[in-house]
């Protein structure tokens, strides 16, 4: 293997053993050495969560042939941090996350362990990529998205990363390739969950709660991610990780404290 | 009780029974109806995670007096999520979350339970704060943070809230009230954790890992929390969840895919 081939590190949060994984390796395994550092369970919803008061474990999984697989016990930002302080030869030329079964467009980027390891990745200095079809099935058609994950990580690599601070929320519509009109660079919906819970009794007689909810998209603006996915486009937001509400700053200073 | 008392949601991340949230409770108690639903054990470092894949409890606690108090089982944001849906007769007028025992300034904002909570309010509407002292220890000294936590809150109660999207990240530096020289409403500092991994050995000979990890302030701006921290200061950054990165998107525009 070239020394002067692209280090490019894979991971997701819907585990090492979904299909969307599986379909990111095979879009971007030639355009450099990929490594796969995964979660071994199911880690949707985790958002940015890190194993401070408990163990981790990585342990090598022979499942994508040739290319070098890990497992690790945590979450995906885990699988980020483990992999750059333990797994790979040296930190990656790119990182690329998912394919996520399920959008992670508007303020899913929260919650979703799929960008958060982006977002770790972009924190650590890495340029790094989510990519999620709206597709929540497990055999759904990832062509599409295979296709931007190829084109996006191509055009990273040959442009040598990403603005400063800043990683990519790529989503992509559910169908198939023939259906996507095209890209487009957005900004995130303004929108939010309306939560509710399922109220049941376990067999001992004591209540439980699931979590439900209604996506509402708030944001009537042409320029989003929501508008764009609703029209057959592929979403593209840029994100970074300083969350200051620098428009706040004037209102906050003509407080007495 | 008057209905035209505001009605204040109190959460954490290192649960219900920590010195933190009891100082907490009593420093906003005068301010109006205090309403308590905290986690039942520490959930520090669980960022935004919501729990979607599995169940919930939510039970009453009898630990502050007259005010009611409620533990869940689930994370930060998932208490303030079954906070608004079963727990409040209403839709509360302001949301605290802390004081949280340790830092979350900086890049700390992403990995923090406390600041979850308070982002989690935001997105859903009502006003919201996360006070955080640094001093780990679980008896320390928080009566600066008290008083700034009351005053805080008293002055988004007058004010009727904090503009629109955003909430706050209040951290006090560790020492007693008259250690404090004042606030300075600040941006996020640019830093990051430089991680590593205590390799150990379990009983049955397996190898598993500890966090480990060296905060490191790359930012020598002087309008930074770290820069008021650092000088007995306590800080205040305006928080968003719009993590769209604005200045990227025309060099993305750029792109031909």
């Amino acid at each position: 293997m070239s020394e002067n081939r692209p280090l490019i590190l894979v991971t997701n949060d819907d585990s090492i053993y979904s299909k969307g994984i599986k379909s990111l390796v095979e879009a971007v395994s030639s355009l450099g050495e990929v490594i796969v550092v995964a979660p071994d369970s199911p880690q949707s919803g985790m958002g940015h969560a890190v194993t401070i008061h408990g163990i981790l474990r990585i342990n090598e999984e022979k499942i994508f042939g040739d290319i070098k697989a890990y497992t690790t016990s945590g979450t995906p930002v885990d699988c980020v941090k483990l992999a750059i302080a333990k797994v790979l030869p040296r930190k990656p030329d790119l990182l690329v996350s998912g394919i996520n079964h399920g959008s992670n467009s508007s303020i899913n980027v929260i919650y979703s362990g799929t960008m958060s390891a982006a977002v770790e990745g972009a924190v650590e200095g890495i340029p790094s990529v989510g990519f999620s079809l709206l597709d929540f099935s497990a055999d759904a058609d990832f062509r599409a998205a295979m296709k931007i994950a190829h084109d996006v990580s191509k055009q990273i690599l040959e442009d040598k990363g990403l603005p400063e601070g800043t990683c990519l929320n790529v989503n992509i519509p559910k169908g198939s390739p023939e259906e996507i009109k095209g890209v487009k660079i957005c900004r995130q919906a303004k929108a939010n969950w309306e939560d509710n819970f399922d109220h049941r009794i376990d067999p001992m007689g004591k209540p439980y709660y699931w979590m439900l909810g209604e996506f509402k998209n708030y944001d009537k603006g042409e320029d989003t991610d929501e508008f764009a996915l609703s029209h057959q486009f592929i979403s593209i937001v840029p994100v970074h990780y300083d969350l200051t509400a620098y428009h706040a700053i004037s209102h906050l200073q003509q407080w007495t404290l």
